[in-house]
């Protein structure tokens, strides 16, 4: 069994203004994170056999974020807001169901 | 499939010196992080369907570190050099046999 039974990471690297490449902490993902982060905590899930929040550096997917992964099941997703990083935590984190609209 | 066949996580948090938990970036971790990257991608295995070297922050296994997690299969490892690193890449990323005196 994982250490994690969900471990996600948040792309949070930043390119900075004007870089030739849109990066996912210029598109919100620290503060999701944080909220993600939050609300894995207030639920109670947060640490081992349980959930893991994690930042990452780039994951190289930068045209398609902002982006996260959930292993081990290596699920991916972009988000937009709290609403998209709650529905990901209560269906998928929570309850098990892949969130389809926002896999990438 | 996953979109990256091995996707690893080393912690390159830095809690600075004098901290009351050890932190992986004060073992060395950005280094070693930097070797393997740079490794992999010497090989010509770095990118979709192949490997993936991320950093990560903190992975909360402080006292067991410096730690680094390979998904999907969820092996964690620790690791002291460049030895150890090039173990890691040549036995468990390319030949896929897990080196269990590293593991944590």
């Amino acid at each position: 069994m994982s250490y994690y039974d969900k471990h996600v990471f948040f792309c949070t690297n930043d390119r900075g203004a004007g870089a030739d490449r849109p990066s996912c902490a210029r598109c919100g993902s620290v503060e999701l994170r944080d909220y993600a982060k939050k609300r894995i905590k207030q639920l109670d899930m947060a640490g081992q056999g349980k959930i893991r929040v994690n930042s990452a550096g780039c994951l190289d997917r930068c045209e398609e974020g902002p982006t996260m992964v959930v292993y081990p099941e290596g699920v991916w997703y972009t988000y937009i807001d709290e609403m998209d990083v709650d529905e990901i935590i209560d269906s998928h984190l929570l309850g098990g169901k892949i969130v389809e609209r926002l896999k990438i």
